[in-house]
């Protein structure tokens, strides 16, 4: 690699930047999870990460795993074997869940839809209006893709499902967009929603996490499915006392109550915003000034936690990726399986700001241009630089330019 | 609680005390785990975790999970729905394996022993010898069973399963005996040998470590249970090139290099003398200065990470554990299932000196007092000093007292 | 070294042992000193000190230096070249301190005392009374004498002082006492405290801290001493904005406010309080357990932050130190300059509970044994552990031991 | 503040960005500093400090201070009160060590000298032909003016010096050059070399550093300044041994060991070509992106560690500064005294690499659009992309951007 001093830049989606809070809290002495301080901890995370599912009737999990583990327990908690299940597929992260579900003995009927689209709703309720004796007893559906760039509406699947009477659960691949794009379990009736610790939580990987609804929760009384290390009847034994199951990852639940804390500090809403402001920055530098394309067909799919960037046809996008990595320290994110070396992803969810992008535009423009592709040096950063200027992260909050010249006027004494 | 200044000192049996070094190296920004340069670190561990497990043949995999999951990945990856497995229950942990492994669907066949004694090797060869159709396919056995502080004898079992000609899987629990007691398994040919990251490795909890050998590999194959997650396949696709098929709780990793390298630069040999020295000056408290007796009923099966102290008849040995904890500031273990109430157990495992064993005993010994258990003050200190003065952590190294005293004269100046 | 897991135990008077909590608040980025945001921290820890140092009226100073800069300070900030003081000696600091005055150019009227003993009032009085042309400018005087474990009694020398009517300065080294030992400068009417970071503050060295009255303020403008880096006009120009002459320490600020809200949180009487309760438990060790002196002769000079144990007279104290440290990883002071050989030192100030210090009891009294000191094994931990169980840390706060019990029992259940 | 999420953007020319490793180094227990173990350290530290120096003659010292007590250290230990020497002034660091020096009673001859030039050798070299009677006991030189981005040619003074065949010391202030821009202490005959912790040695603030000459130490000898902190005498009587004659700031030198195995792996010849490549960038986006024009007034003027960016007449540069802190978390520097409000400062020396430049000049461009300076958007960032794509930070190391290309090609596979 060129330049190994500094900080890397890093814009996979996922891992993201852990922020420095966080980083402390986790720098514990470990201690005895069965004292009678423990649940002062375990209980205040459990209960405040109802707040960012948004659900007050479900109950949240934390398994010490990352979040292929809560895709495994949604599953196997909830459906027995040979179980029929649907659910669409439009990305690697889609079909991943997909084929971890046929591993563990489901019948999954694929809904194969273009990649750079999201959940057909349409279709989807077409299908359950003819699934008149309510076979399909689970309903998976990824919120946002992260292989492409591409958020779905569960509101909408949701009224599909009401719309079709339909009584199967809903399942939600939630990791790449909690607490970083509006989700809302309880609104939306979603009963099993996935996440992991490493997306918008602001966390290491370590932790699979859950969002069980009632509904969800009686359908583990009667589902067969084999489980033991995931199995939510271990977990509700024990966490309503504050205790878990088994020797719980210390550093990271103590990471976790501080990145609960700086999530309400910002608040959830103000969070949304400031992720669809970002995002809209990043756009504005791919579509606008270096004219290129996403991923994500239409406006309507497009992601505010990622974006996949399409390279032109000659180009091998995976170049892209290394020369940033190896010659700018820039970490972006690679083209999965059908789209592999036709794309790049700029991850831009968690802890980040206009000027951490900058940098992640610069490089990825720098790279473009050092294996070949003409996009105009400087131009992804003017797109937006004009976007940032020009809007602001929570527009509620709105305060005039020239109110802020004169608020900085006032204070510019102090520098000296 | 009474004092919550001072460090506290944390003596349950994991998760063990975090070596300064150790902490420190978890302090990481996170990385793409898809970079070029992440395999650097990853097979570095993988592969020298195999010297932990001395193993050359076999191969050892990381999950992030507690050690709970890699019970479940050595289950599951080399057995079929059914499948009759022998298994010996003598405390709270080995009974929580046998029980996994019923709910997990297999067919086990227990063998109960007075709790305070180890895996009963000759019972043991009578029914692998009665079992000539090879109906038992694995042998699950507890190296170290942490509930009562003792340590089975695994080359006994093995030279058993030998003599019985049984081509049954064995399969270890090792959680709290690698890297603290002599664990061989190449030598004593283990299939399957399960562990954790908070014990001996010293690191939190969070990472399941399995090793396995060419035999359970294979046996891998044809094992039809249902498994995703944990699913060795993934791993075996993908470690190779440095890789995880999902992703890795990075801090840990970065932990665990540096644990890797605290070990190999104390040794192997040196560390198993070490724990046996600091069990001993234990020991030595326990029976020569409280009078009190261990849960282990002989020294054949005195466990080198953990000693269980039987209070007193009339005494609820959680009390002890209460006043320990809110009035000193003492994590101690406490009786689990047929044993609650009636010990307490100290962990002297992971990154310890006779100094923090001298506080632990110091401080039990104080509440002990304080809940009417009357032990001589002073008597647990005094027995575990005559210990600890008149040997040496590893033999092999002995310096004779004299010398130490004229190597302490000759530096005596720099103190000033 | 013998044992170099675990950790060590650091016991010497000073610097002390680093919370958790502060050690990870200085775990900061670094940043603009002179932005318009740096003021609300240096505002806030200036401005809390002043309750540390008990004045309203005066003003704290913090230097990037270690203590002895705080010295100089004092002095070249309100004296000119020539002036005399008046100072006692008893010890290797309060010996240091006139040696700096004297090369500083003042003329020092030294008062030897003998080590063991304080500050003689009476005599002070005598030569102030004596001194009728109030040629003496300044009284130098060690609150906390580190190297024989003495305290003055600073309210007695003030009463001097003001029963000779006389208008010296009155400059106290607080180093080893403040937020350790009741230290109250307003009441007494200092006119100069000087302390560091590294002893009650539970901080790295690092910060000179002082405390400075309006007459010694008035002073300065008069003081024709040479002076720039500790010259106070530059901290008073730039202090009240926030500011700082030069580039400040910022993890050491950043810890200093962790650690002021911990001694708030605490209370500075609660922490005055049980470091005498700590104090006690270790001079029974000594004086009960071990039937050896204390370098200090009376009770009256007793320090509550430091013991100077005198060793018998054929032993050479240095080697119990040596082997503490290399044979147990215990490091305890010496004896300095006229005690050399004759002592070692036990501090127990700032961050400590009863097991640390149990600790340090059992590893000097093994070092001691070692070195041919005939203690009985366990004798020290035996008185300590009688004291500290028969007293409370806060004695307002006692709670019986009965009901200790009671509290403990019902609580007793989550030990599982 | 408009973003507080993200990392906060440090471009004061110091403190600088601390490394990871570094903080990490940092989080240390404390220790006793008078322990046998502990010359390990600091006899490592001060050795390898005079690589860093370039000297083998001289000897260095460090001093719990800030930079300006190195200062201090430097005039007080070699010269005597009423002593001459000739200092240039151009730019408030170079006032500020005459202030000092007039402060502690030196006789300072004054070169004024327009801000934006450095030394002026000539006249310098006319002064001291005229000094015949050596009058002039030492000339004070700032290698790197930080107020206006200003390095000067100390060889060619020291060519002067010699050339005028005068025996003044040559004091040097290195503080923004040391370890960032080359400096050659023993070839230069630099006497007495001042720096602190917080600039090219990437530490937090808190140790002053000085490298002093055998001839510097021979003036020691004689010089009568009063001085006791700084006194040099008492580091050369506990230095050789491995200790200091107060308690040292433990995390420092131990953060100051990792920094220093981070030097030496780079290489400081390295470094050095990685200054001038990064700092030739941001000039690029000054000059040639934004149009504007540095402080600095010819190109051999030019300091790779800072730049000082002239803002257009009718433009506040504190406003430039106080949006970009405010809206952007970006820290530029200020103006400071004759030049206040007129420039703005990026500090470019230290940890630093690109993309972290891109977030700042990026940053820099949108806060001077918000205040009206009409910049073109993207503009500064194209220069420096322009710049830094077609030259390498070390020449010799010089690879192709085809071989570049295929490098990167082979490994792409590895991106999925």
């Amino acid at each position: 690699m060129r330049a190994t001093t500094g900080r890397g830049f890093l814009f996979v989606p996922g891992p993201t930047n852990i922020p420095d809070r966080v980083q402390r809290a986790m720098v514990v002495a470990m201690e005895d999870h069965r004292s009678s301080k423990f649940p002062d901890l375990s209980t205040s995370v459990l209960s405040d990460l109802k707040k960012v599912f948004k659900t007050e009737t479900g109950q949240v999990f934390i398994f010490p795993s990352s979040g292929t583990g809560a895709w495994e327990a949604a599953l196997t908690n909830t459906l027995s074997p040979g179980d029929k299940v649907l659910a669409s597929r439009f990305g690697q992260f889609s079909h991943l869940w997909i084929d971890m579900a046929q591993r563990l003995g489901f019948d999954v009927q694929i809904l194969d839809v273009e990649w750079g689209e999201g959940v057909p709703v349409e279709r989807t309720e077409e299908i359950l209006r003819a699934d008149t004796q309510h076979e399909i007893k689970g309903i998976l559906a990824c919120h946002n893709e992260t292989a492409t760039g591409v958020t779905s509406d569960i509101a909408a699947l949701r009224k599909a499902m009401d719309d079709a009477a339909h009584p199967a659960l809903l399942m939600v691949d939630a990791v790449s967009s909690l607490a970083s794009i509006d989700f809302r379990m309880d609104e939306w009736r979603v009963d099993l929603a996935v996440s992991g610790s490493q997306k918008g939580l602001m966390l290491p990987a370590g932790l699979g996490i859950l969002g069980v609804s009632p509904k969800a929760l009686e359908a583990t009384q009667s589902a067969t499915s084999r489980r033991c290390y995931f199995d939510l009847a271990d977990m509700i034994a024990t966490n309503p006392g504050g205790y878990f199951p088994y020797t719980p990852a210390l550093p990271m639940l103590y990471g976790l109550r501080e990145a609960l804390d700086i999530i309400f500090e910002e608040g959830l809403d103000e969070i949304f915003a400031r992720h669809h402001y970002l995002a809209e920055g990043v756009r504005a530098a791919v579509t606008e000034g270096w004219q290129l394309e996403l991923c994500a067909k239409e406006p309507k799919w497009y992601s505010d936690t990622v974006s996949a960037v399409m390279v032109p046809e000659h180009i091998n996008g995976a170049h892209v990726i290394d020369v940033a990595f190896r010659r700018y320290n820039l970490a972006l994110g690679a083209g999965l399986s059908k789209v592999a070396g036709k794309l790049f992803r700029i991850g831009h969810l968690g802890d980040l700001n206009e000027l951490m992008l900058m940098g992640a535009i610069a490089g990825a423009e720098m790279a473009m241009l050092d294996v070949g592709i003409e996009v105009v040096p400087g131009s992804g950063v003017a797109a937006a630089s004009n976007y940032w200027r020009s809007h602001d992260p929570v527009p509620k909050r709105r305060v005039s330019r020239e109110e802020q010249f004169y608020e900085a006027h006032s204070t510019g004494s102090v520098q000296g």
